[in-house]
């Protein structure tokens, strides 16, 4: 093994990805042992170990406890997509979300009574009436399809028209709860789950694919919270982004 | 069936919900099909529909296609977490964020050449000299368990002690990025995936949980990008949380 000016650790690593990358080590196959490669490389166990972390950490090995070490079978190659949450608005008053979201059904509006987990973030109590208003969306530039509602508590909409026409999209409900309530800010909670075989279903989700879900809590400038929405869509290669800046420190 | 102001299907829903509510229905049951509940509420078939897809939306029902409605078996019950992904800036130029995070082991460093994904997030050509640093880390109020890495581009931190001492916290390393470059804003993207086997053993993630993984690009304010994070953790009731305001449409 040549010396150079990289530490050892290194060079060591740069064999390994060459092994892999060459095919000598193939996808799926178990490399081998620590005293092996000790022997191979002609150094000390704790550097094949830095090695074998190295190429850990860049995706390139697995550990399995118990096992052995093997070389990670690449992933389905999946584009990734990048969807904005932003929200945009004019001097006019509308509100606008760039991310390529067009209905694909028309909203269905349902009387409901607030469940104990949507009461708590709403910040109402459990059973208080509400409007939930559901619709499949899709997000035109990729053909995903996604689950939309909006969980509007009847006492935050009862000065809007949103108390008998609740089926708008979410930018005319911004438009509406910001001309009863002042500014409008969000916080958005981004999870993960599987799907149930209904959502796998209606969403198209491949199987043993996540769904990521975002909840929106729409807020006035006092903290009154207005709107509960929640979109759900598989998590295959989307990327949920928010831009955003430090906040002052006090 | 009592005729109320309640329009018909949200009385026959609220039957419904009685039936599950009182275990007549029980979860993981099939419930009648759409001609039994038709005579049983003396309505018509689209009155029925209406009902089922109330409780649909509410997510008391489970609609497979060709073999009927079922009574949703009760998730496992997941205290949800709220993590702020927020960054705040102190007058003296230090960074925090008040997540819960907390180091678990020491940070390991390696030199690494940029692949093809995070050369393009980056703007930078693949192959490009980067330090790579990893470490697993703890949110102290729920004991959940994270990988974080963060890519630092060995041409965007040559001017910073970053080069020399890579393996600091992320806070540390955007400090010394805006001492190098300015101002600075991110773009996090959030997405989810199944984990690896190494990744199920390591972040200690449950049989069938997918994780939740939040990829952040640190930039300057002229869009220069500096340095690429990834957060690993396990998703179940686990929400990262952003605060956002409109921006200026234009």
């Amino acid at each position: 093994m040549p010396v150079g000016r990289q530490p050892l650790h290194g060079q060591v690593a740069a064999e390994m990805r060459k092994a892999i990358a060459r095919g000598k080590w193939k996808p799926g196959a178990k490399i081998p042992t620590e005293p092996e490669l000790t022997e191979r490389y002609g150094v000390s166990r704790a550097t094949v170990r830095q090695a074998v972390a190295a190429l850990r950490a860049e995706g390139l090995l697995d550990v399995r406890q118990g096992s052995g070490t093997y070389v990670r079978e690449p992933q389905a190659t999946v584009d990734a997509v990048f969807i904005s949450r932003t929200v945009h608005l004019a001097s006019d008053g509308t509100f606008t979300c760039p991310s390529g979201w067009e209905a694909k059904e028309k909203a269905t509006a349902y009387a409901v009574r607030l469940e104990p987990c949507p009461a708590a973030l709403l910040r109402l109590d459990e059973g208080e009436a509400a409007l939930l208003v559901d619709r499949l969306i899709i997000h035109q530039p990729t053909g995903n399809l996604a689950r939309h509602s909006m969980l509007l508590p009847m006492e935050r909409i009862t000065t809007t028209s949103l108390a008998a026409e609740p089926d708008v999209c979410a930018t005319e409900a911004y438009r509406q709860l910001a001309a009863a309530h002042g500014p409008l800010m969000w916080d958005d909670g981004v999870t993960a789950r599987m799907p149930n075989p209904d959502e796998s279903a209606t969403l198209r989700v491949p199987a043993g694919s996540p769904l990521l879900i975002t909840e929106r809590l729409t807020q006035s400038q006092s903290g009154e919270r207005l709107m509960l929405e929640t979109l759900t869509t598989g998590a295959t290669g989307i990327h949920m982004v928010y831009t955003h800046h430090p906040q002052p420190a006090d």
